[in-house]
């Protein structure tokens, strides 16, 4: 939101209707928000360093634990004790700014500290929408999930959204993979559940989209998270998992996922300092099995309610959280993901609330990418379609206030004011005749109109005016489809099916 | 959000629930966003002395034009030519910090660039809740109203919240005023609509709060709000007010609600030029009146939907406005107010992001007042007691958000960590069990409970639940009345009544 002039279309007669933002590739416009000084910043970090020395982390995977040791780390059964020399270096060798790829151009990520990417909630075992109700997430309930990720230019990444369970496990990223593939062209997500899996999604990809071993080895084009177990514990698939992409050289977003007083300290200092812990134990691993490998800081820290252990999100806590994780992340320079994210039971006032509070944390901390920013219910453990709409009005929002404001001659209209009479109006002004087609952001989904004529129109809330809005996005045709390549897609998937797939390694 | 450590109370046992924040005395703890380049800032300035100078400002009171005529300004019919010698020396001798008394110590405040107050919706003609539905406002809805901003903390202000329509227009001030001083300590709003309502208030303040007349002329206790008639018009009540308001020593907070492309240009950088040269020809006014009279610099600026011409709020065009506006009070120096808003209908998701997305504006726009920040719908014709508390956990958020993060050695957490094994948890750790009842922020109405349990409990979302929730806050007992001040008020209002009142002036 610097001063330069907006870019507009050149011939605005070619397209009258509404405003042209580039919500494809963002830059977050908000001045980031420090939680505490920067030396106590500094002090963060060094406790961090002091946790890997000398408290350890417990390291699952007999392979990373060699790689550790074969650096020189200490290991003491499956405890790995890591000396700030190495964390050191693997900072040193982590680039700071890395390309990630679409299947278009236009869908091309820069995933560096001032870049700006949304993710819709991801994870949630139940889908739910006002036309089915609440449900375990379905094959077909993950394809229109990924159709309406599609459909949005300011969410820049498809992520697991939802788990289809209707598919059985040593199939069933196949289906997603599948499905990722066809009906979107942006950089997607990859589960680490084993070699295997990661193998065969890898293989997807360059099948479908065209690319060489060469340039997926060269480039990023899709990504996982790894989450750690918190406290101190990387577990086997996510250990192998922060070997295969790295080996790949494919992104891996590594994040803790810390709730305050439950798996991590009650404070959100002690919380962060585990968390970026950990954090630096995956990266340095990631590092030593190979040097430059694409891999982004994480957070997800939020609190629990101290009377029940239930998880909350978007709270002063989680806010707090998300500014101390960014000073973390801009100590160490590189580019990182945070979670907003929503407790609530349904698509209501504190839906929107949480959700958009836990937002403005991840914007004021600077994150690169923001996970769960549209759709996300119960602490993730449902996507709703309505909400899904509902949220999707503030990322576009946001999307639009990355644009800077116009403060050229003619906008600050002294000739529009001279125009206009005291106590005149301004809707006939040359300057207002020029512009109102693409001045304002156009509404998603609210509904403006007085109460007579909102009454009229049957009273509806946002949350039922969402379900025709999905609907008829789901109406849009996907992407095309090249024969040849889908062709390819489906034989692979049925050779690896006939061979018996790859269930997930845990 | 330095990083000072949070001071918490000595003795935790002493109140073992809950959180000890003190909500009554704010600081802005967000960093302040720019709209545009301060050079761009001071050509909006330079815009606004232009209009003033070459436009010129409709006056309608015969008494405003001869103090402008007086102090120099050139005046044409009913239009004031402002020369910018004249702003200049009126927004050096505006103070830029002032004390607001409340009726206790502790609801005083300090007026400044920095500070941080709120104040719940106001000027509706509806109230609405779920209990009785949307009606037009009555003077028991007023008194509700008043007792829960009184319930709150974080609501600095009583404001007008709804019109008493029940009250006949002459008697309506007693009304008001009577209730605002009986069921609220905190200072309040008075309308300005003629100098005898504006003198019965004042006196009745005075009466009520036992203060002198030496000591109400020193320092301020209450304020009104003056809109300008937009564009470039100051009304015959709005600008007795402006020179009432001055010579009590009273805040006059000036504010023009322009809509972009309606009452103002269609630009952002054009509206806030015109509001900011009516809110220096109004502070202009009051200075001339009387040198170091205490005003606030004030905007209320979105814009219009262009198909239909409904207002909208909470859209990154109002977003924008506050933070040039915010731009603008910083370059004057004065204390400001700005608002946030919601264009629905019910308090629903849209009615939280639009107006969470406002007051984030706000937020980051510096504003010392944030006005309608909660229970505001429908553009301002109706306060929903619903919408009033599920805004309010947005509210109590970010005052619990003033306070600094913790970054103690304690709360770094080494000692816990070390406390506990990898993939163990935090419960009964030490640091913990010393601070697990007052470390985090406690809900007001939202609900973290699990899928299941909410079900159980009647599956009730956010704008159902509010409704206990005013309603317990309804059953405090008000403030202690003093018998004899009460007497004292109850007569004056009975001798003025008696007398005829006072018809507002228009």
């Amino acid at each position: 939101m610097s001063g330069k002039p907006r870019r507009r279309r050149r011939n605005a007669s070619a397209d009258p209707q509404g405003r042209n933002v580039n919500a494809r590739q963002l830059r977050n416009p908000f001045p980031p928000m420090n939680a505490v000084s920067d030396d106590e910043a500094h002090d963060v970090h060094a406790t961090s360093l002091r946790i890997l020395e000398e408290l350890g982390t417990r390291v699952l995977l007999p392979e990373a634990r060699k790689i550790f040791a074969a650096a020189g780390a200490r290991v003491k059964d499956d405890i790995v004790f890591l000396g700030r020399d190495l964390v050191k270096a693997a900072l040193a060798s982590a680039p700071k700014s890395f390309a990630l790829k679409g299947a278009a151009p236009h869908r091309d990520l820069q995933m560096e500290l001032g870049t700006l990417t949304f993710q819709p909630g991801a994870g949630s075992p139940h889908a739910t929408c006002r036309v089915k109700g609440r449900r375990p997430g379905t094959s077909q309930d993950f394809r229109e999930l990924v159709k309406l990720t599609q459909h949005f230019d300011a969410l820049h990444l498809v992520p697991t959204l939802i788990e289809p369970q209707d598919i059985p496990v040593h199939l069933r990223h196949y289906d997603m993979v599948g499905t990722a593939l066809t009906q979107s062209d942006k950089p997607f997500f990859i589960y680490s559940r084993g070699t295997p899996q990661v193998e065969d999604a890898f293989e997807m990809m360059r099948l479908y989209r065209g690319i060489s071993e060469a340039d997926f080895a060269a480039t990023p084009h899709c990504y996982t998270i790894i989450n750690t177990n918190s406290p101190r514990t990387l577990d086997i698939p996510m250990a192998q998992g922060v070997i295969d992409f790295a080996r790949a050289g494919q992104i891996a977003i590594i994040t803790p996922f810390t709730l305050m007083g439950a798996m991590a300290p009650i404070t959100v200092a002690g919380a962060i300092a585990l968390s970026h812990a950990e954090a630096l134990a995956a990266i340095t691993l990631g590092q030593l099995t190979r040097h430059g490998a694409p891999m982004m800081y994480g957070t997800f820290t939020s609190n629990v309610d101290m009377k029940s252990g239930a998880p909350a999100f978007g709270t002063p806590e989680h806010f707090r959280a998300s500014l101390l994780a960014g000073q973390m992340a801009r100590l160490i320079g590189l580019p990182w993901r945070s979670a907003t994210g929503s407790a609530a039971n349904i698509n209501d006032a504190q839906a929107a609330n949480e959700t958009q509070m836990g937002l403005w944390g991840c914007l004021m901390a600077g994150a690169t990418t923001i996970v769960h920013a549209a759709g996300w219910l119960e602490g993730g453990l449902t996507v709703s379609y309505e909400k899904l709409i509902c949220d999707m009005e503030v990322v576009n929002m946001i999307a639009d206030l990355c644009t800077p404001t116009e403060a050229t001659t003619d906008a600050m209209g002294f000739d529009a004011i001279a125009e206009v009479a005291p106590q005149g109006h301004f809707f006939a002004t040359t300057q207002t005749m020029a512009r109102y087609t693409s001045e304002f952001y156009e509404p998603l989904n609210a509904d403006w109109s007085n109460f007579g004529q909102w009454t009229e129109n049957g009273a509806l809330d946002a949350h039922t005016r969402a379900t025709d809005k999905w609907q008829s996005i789901l109406e849009h045709p996907g992407p095309a489809i090249d024969p040849d390549r889908y062709g390819a897609l489906t034989a692979f998937v049925a050779k690896r099916t006939a061979e018996g797939g790859a269930p997930p390694i845990s």
